[in-house]
């Protein structure tokens, strides 16, 4: 078994383990007592917040601990954007965001805000230039993550953050996915985190807010984390956090160029040996263990399925692995292919052995997804004539892009194919095929059923 | 060390930390990831929410985890509540519910809801009928306690569950304190839960909403918990909540029985070997294990302190023992004394003679506070005026008490002590005090400084 998935949930740490059952023992009691078990509870957690604290790179009484690092987003937001509703009703995301960061967004629209998505560039970074630009006199927030979980491109924060604070607006960075590599960098006011990303229990969360930055907690609270967090504390839990992620940090260095290494390998060697792939993400600034491709004629779903019965556990943010039945927003985003796309994130400690076999075993494996979609095989076809219709309304990716890719021999070099299809995933994959192919695309026109992707063959 | 705290928290039961481990091994990953690691994280989550459910007595679709007790409280009143706003904005909530049920309802309030709080009897009860006249054509949802956290009264639920039925309004049962020793009855339509009362982990809540029931998820949500609570399952913990909440309940009916016989000893002894001891909480229909009783000329933060010291863990509703420096609202609602307030939770498990130590150590440990806070001793003093006032502003719970039963011998039967005090608890204490000596408490009056409480002597 080899789980490359550490983006998703990352083993539990053996020092998380060990301190989870040392805290099962005395941290179980309600840490506000004044009882000697209260005591010992009280000093876990306290112990607990000073380290995570220095990880941060923070004061400890900055930072809360949360369920969820999807908790810590939503409440961080929420009550960010309600401290400084008199400022405005202005938020301020990237296009690829983690989803609890899309939500909360979605949340503050509905209630009469306005939220500004700022795109990526095609490696999926969003520009300096164009994120600062999007900052107006009623911003109240403004969120980028430390780095993109789906990818791997880590976000140029740091001048962000310069940008966010010379126009005086607080920038929360998501920093679920880089935390456990090392602090974030800049002069943010709000960060988040998770601590089951980074090896650590799941149910914790870490939500900071710096001194001076205007907070108003939304919804019932109590006297728990400083008013942001009620509930009694999943204290061996947040013991565990902390513990983990010190130890995670002593060996991040070594771990990150050990790991960076890997996943240049996979970045190199996987289109070499796989026909028709697409390596998204930025090639250098990306975290050291993720690495994504997409794979042309290939449907995720099945692709996954013949990955994990070769022992391979990865995740795709191809539509068909969704249940939404919608690619990845942050391909989208980025306007990369999506159909056969794989995420390859690989958890401290992978043997090199078991990447040399995933990049032994892969092509055979997309070949054989491959032949069983009746995926294109390049044939002399006789050019017949100037416009070819191809309907593939009901049927989901990869087919519309196969069909496309098998008829388009049969135009002449000028002439046009018109892909009808009603699958969400065809506006993204029919441009990167022809981006991939050296094909123009000509855009997308309302058809009677689904929509009309015009290519034009130019080579 | 006996620790007599369960109501706010119980130690780990064994079963739960035997599953929390098995769990940390194979439900780290992502449920809703479809290779190997995911689909077993979802097998243990698909059977810890069947087991949940069978214990509780609903559907499995029918129960969400949530990170904790509070946080299921929240999420179902904001749900429960915005699922019908149609029909009206007028909540029910008993003036005994857990702070979790009074902050959301707080939170209501301030977003233009009405909340009646039900009052209660001098036993912590709700009477029905008085519930049930709350009800009302706009009222949107009810709430009741199935048992007092502070003094162990179980609730009519069933005949209240029966008038809300009745009237179409969905009731809402807080059973953190009660579902470890059975089901709730009746015919209700919510229940939240803790798991750490009933000797699960931290980190885990129930919410239970019946089919059928208006639910509108307030705030950000996500796909996990039928979007009912987002961000990643705390997973091992839920394991173990489910497997110790089964574990308890096999145990329960015949330690229900042990230790609501040593509880009964508390209840009887303490009154014969502490003098001017009112103890609180419905004789009969009550909790097998918490036991509530007041001690008058007593400070609570000293005595807690003081029984710690002796190797007890309990804890107070005294004013002098919270932050807020008012008493415990529970108290407040019986109109019962607060001062020298001692709630003994006892734990599954408990040893007879630990109980046997408490009742043996707690005269002395309560003539020792006494002694150093100068409490009156009975005296034949000579009746000097018809009115005597006793200033006690600036002083704290207990000493406006105890500077009262010092003069109460100076006035002749028919005259009058005046009380000024600033202390919140005096309101409470005052008459409690008159109640329990048999004087007449005349009422209040606000004074120049603070308040002045009426006390006429009549033996």
């Amino acid at each position: 078994m080899s789980y490359f998935d550490a983006a998703s949930a990352a083993p539990l740490h053996p020092v998380a383990r060990q301190a989870l059952l040392a805290a099962l023992d005395d941290g179980w009691a309600d840490p506000s007592r004044l009882y000697r078990e209260g005591r010992k509870a009280r000093m876990l957690l306290d112990a607990a917040r000073e380290a995570a604290a220095e990880a941060v790179g923070c004061r400890a009484d900055e930072l809360t601990f949360t369920p969820s690092g999807t908790r810590a987003v939503h409440t961080g937001m929420a009550g960010a954007l309600a401290g400084r509703r008199r400022v405005g009703r202005h938020l301020i995301v990237s296009a690829v965001e983690h989803s609890s960061v899309l939500h909360s967004a979605e949340v503050f629209e509905a209630e009469g805000g306005q939220v500004t998505q700022v795109p990526v560039e095609r490696t999926g970074a969003v520009e300096v230039a164009s994120y600062a630009s999007a900052l107006r006199p009623d911003t109240a927030l403004a969120c980028l993550q430390s780095a993109n979980h789906e990818v791997g491109t880590v976000q140029p924060v740091a001048a962000v953050a310069e940008a966010c604070r010379a126009a005086g607006v607080p920038l929360l960075v998501d920093a679920a996915q880089s935390l456990g590599w090392g602090r974030v960098e800049g002069d943010w006011s709000l960060l988040t985190a998770s601590a089951h990303k980074w090896g650590g229990p799941s149910g914790v969360g870490l939500l900071v807010v710096r001194k001076g930055v205007r907070f108003a907690a939304q919804g019932a609270v109590d006297e728990r984390e400083s008013g942001r967090a009620p509930g009694f504390e999943n204290l061996p839990a947040i013991v565990a956090a902390a513990a983990s992620l010190r130890a995670v940090r002593a060996e991040a260095e070594q771990e990150a160029v050990r790991l960076r290494e890997l996943t240049a390998r996979i970045r190199a060697r996987v289109p070499e040996s796989v026909p028709d792939v697409e390596v998204v993400g930025d090639a250098e600034r990306r975290l050291p263990g993720i690495v994504t491709f997409s794979c042309l004629y290939v449907d995720g779903e099945t692709l996954l399925h013949e990955l994990d019965r070769e022992g391979f556990s990865v995740s795709s943010g191809s539509s068909c692995t969704s249940s939404t039945l919608t690619p990845s927003h942050v391909l989208k985003a980025m306007g990369v292919l999506s159909e056969g796309n794989v995420r390859v994130s690989l958890p401290a400690g992978t043997a090199e052995g078991d990447v040399e076999r995933f990049l032994e075993v892969l092509p055979r494996v997309v070949a054989g997804v491959r032949e069983k979609l009746g995926a294109p095989v390049p044939t002399a076809a006789v050019p017949q004539a100037e416009e070819v219709v191809v309907d593939s309304l009901g049927k989901r990716c990869p087919i519309p892009v196969i069909e496309l890719a098998k008829v388009i021999g049969t135009v002449p070099v000028g002439g046009r194919v018109r892909v009808l299809s009603d699958d969400e995933a065809a506006r993204l994959d029919i441009p990167a095929w022809c981006e991939m192919r050296g094909q123009e695309y000509e855009g997308e026109e309302k058809a009677e059923r689904g929509t009309a992707y015009l290519v034009r063959r130019v080579s």
